[in-house]
């Protein structure tokens, strides 16, 4: 095993949520109008294509002196991470910079900033075509059919991200996700644990 | 924030239970007979040294091809991972190997094997002399009572292993802690959300 040399801690830097600038841009078309919907456009893809690779942000800021996660809402109670589905063969990494632009990025080249993605914090595995996750590949699944990668993503000290029209960008306090996966989904409700390692400044 | 230049998942190799031989040792006697008597006992050291630092371990085997957790059970229903209190000033990662010798290394030299403490995978803080811990030091909270880090302590390929007479040694499969506070507590239930970014090989 990789061992760390020291006891030190890796660091991450949030600023606060005022240091941003949310503005909206053209509605992304959703691909499903029901979870129903999306498993099965999912079972048809992976007999296409295999596996559904994914890829997923965790950006941090702060809002009185809280650390807080962004994310994307649709509806009234839909909550998600911003990334998506890589393209086969596609580099994580480079992926989820695709995705992120996408979903945040301003259109304006003169607002353009690049995306930096850390390290991997969390993987989940999805077994079947339903809407269960597990952070391990369950016994006996020698075809899961998706894997999720979790990525912490620093934001630039100030930056201006333009949202989708269809969407809302929320920040939402760790303590608000801790043990809230009636709320939020185990994968959310997980973050705060996944986040613990690392020593967050609020800069 | 520190990158990793690539997206190679760290390695962790398991071997199976089986590797293992468990055998006993003189009672190690437990300080507290209830949870009151743990807390108001922690009340009173508080006072005196400051914070209370502890660090516990995660030991994976594997059994049947399913990566397990070695836990210390404690009468019925009471699990823990091994490990406890640092003494005033003691390196997180040497005062672990003095707490797996004491709790779990054969008393004949000819058994010895020395600890490798390697990465720390979450950190939990108590804001108050009460059960309840958070993977981020809670809102205004200024004087936390404890902080504890969790360690990935790879074990060797075969070796002895003396438990006390008064604990047992369980290997506790993943899919078990997931998502099951309500029998282990949220600790550590949330160890395969803590363990997911490993690359697990179960040799
Ligand atoms: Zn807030
Ligand atoms: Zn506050
Ligand atoms: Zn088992
Ligand atoms: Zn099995």
């Amino acid at each position: 095993m990789e061992q760390s040399s020291t006891s030190a801690q890796t660091l991450i830097t949030a600023y606060p949520v005022s240091n941003y600038n949310f503005g909206a841009k053209a509605a992304k078309l959703e691909k499903d109008r029901s979870t129903q919907e999306r498993l099965s456009r999912m079972e048809d893809k992976y007999r296409r294509e295999g596996i559904r690779r994914s890829v997923e942000a965790v950006i941090l800021v702060h809002d009185h002196n809280h650390p807080h996660v962004l994310l994307l809402q649709l509806g009234s109670a839909f909550f998600k991470l911003p990334g998506g589905r890589l393209r086969p063969g596609e580099d994580d990494r480079e992926g989820l910079r695709r995705k992120l632009t996408t979903q945040l990025s301003p259109e304006a080249a003169s607002l353009a900033f690049s995306w930096d993605v850390a390290d991997c914090i969390g993987i989940y595995w999805r077994p079947n075509f339903d809407v269960s996750m597990y952070p391990y590949l369950p016994a006996h699944i020698t075809r899961p059919k998706e894997v999720k990668k979790i990525f912490l993503v620093p934001l630039p000290e100030k930056c201006y991200l333009a949202i989708p029209r269809n969407f809302k960008i929320v920040a939402v306090p760790l303590f608000d996700l801790y043990e809230n996966s009636s709320r939020y989904g185990a994968i959310l409700a997980s973050l705060p644990g996944l986040l613990s390692r690392f020593r967050l400044t609020l800069a």
